[in-house]
């Protein structure tokens, strides 16, 4: 059976974590809320009164009867079934732990330019969102980086890949975050990754997977914009 | 050999987390910077050139040759091995996703006082912090205890528990939020609270808990301070 990713449609938000493994292990996925259940899908997930494991927020994965939502959990959960985890307990914890960091990076990303509160829109605390970018460009940005590439440079099995030898979802996940960074923040990501040369070639190395770069390729890839989490803002980019 | 809590001392932080599943399963373990390593052990662990999984952020957990950082990993892999956690993957990954939206709310309490960034005092973003407060009680608090009592409401084993029959880490978790959130917000978390009686009871089967109870009134249990996440600052619980 397919799986099913709920999903808002028109932004790739935290969603685009889930898809990109699903699409770089070539399995059989339907995006709900694009495919033809529209935004009423989604509703009647999250609102659902029989549902035992109520997800609070989406991303939400359906697979036959269980559904996970939280994006680490469910690359957590599809991982080794998309062949995109490492083995073994200790080596995949740790690949949630990058996971789980990259996460962190995503949060902080969101809060530039929702500091104040996902219930009130940009124009609302601007004032806000040009202190608290100036923080994260100045001194966030480059410590996330910077701890990537060290993962990078002590994985024992080399510094193709995040996690072991092999492509795993993490991988993907940076690709996403680095390049959302790109887009969002032009400027000081691009001195930022000056001094990350191993994470730069992960993103290129993920970006030719041969899956991957074919949905990048396709309609399905919806592009940056600025009602996602990675939003062009000029402003929040500029030295202070 | 005992398990090794890193932790900044004198708070409780994320942290106590991951103390309150250790002291439940009476677990041997070193509170490291408590003990006798003081910070200079946790810099030494956040700044070791040869660890080849680097801890972002604290806290961070060692068991033997193994270390894990990021609150939500360190449950993951210390549930089984305390006995806190629920049988099965799909239960396991169950019991995740709630700690990882309990984490969403710590964050967002994290955020009611420093909106604007971490590397800033509460005094140079108060008046950030009273808008961003005000939201957090307004809309956010409820609907996070909501989804708690919906959790409760809806466990098939009965409403005792957040993941399956028995004790496991989540509901420690869930007591230390509700506790935290009673510290911080006492008029808008007593208002809330009134419209989810079970994890009102949820709350007291965890206190009760005889060796979490003995932790509680003992001097290892840090108490609630405004260097924390939970912090009460009246101004930022007063009506708008």
């Amino acid at each position: 059976m397919p799986y099913k990713l709920y999903y808002w449609p028109g932004i790739q938000g935290r969603g685009e974590f889930v898809r990109l493994s699903l699409e770089q292990a070539g399995a059989e996925y339907t995006d709900v809320a694009r495919a033809r259940g529209g935004v009423g899908a989604l509703h009647r997930l999250l609102d659902d009164v029989d549902a035992e494991r109520l997800p609070f927020a989406l991303p939400a994965l359906q697979d036959g009867n269980v559904i996970v939502a939280q994006t680490s959990a469910i690359l957590l959960y599809l991982g080794p079934r998309l062949g995109l985890a490492p083995e073994g307990e200790v080596d995949r914890i740790w690949a949630n732990q990058i996971q789980l960091t990259i996460g962190d990076l995503v949060e902080e990303v969101h809060n530039t330019h929702h500091p104040i509160g996902t219930g009130l829109y940009y124009e609302d605390q601007q004032p806000e969102a040009r202190r608290a970018a100036e923080g994260f460009r100045r001194e966030r940005l480059l410590k996330f980086a910077s701890w990537l590439e060290t993962v990078l440079e002590r994985n024992r099995a080399g510094p193709a890949w995040l996690a072991g030898g092999t492509t795993t979802y993490v991988d993907l996940s940076a690709f996403q975050v680095v390049e959302g960074l790109r887009y969002a923040f032009p400027r000081a990501s691009g001195s930022a990754l000056e001094r990350t040369p191993l994470l730069v070639d992960l993103v290129e190395r993920v970006r030719r997977l041969p899956r991957t770069a074919a949905y990048l390729a396709s309609p399905r890839r919806i592009l940056f914009n600025e009602q996602g989490i990675f939003r062009r803002y000029p402003e929040l980019d500029e030295p202070g």
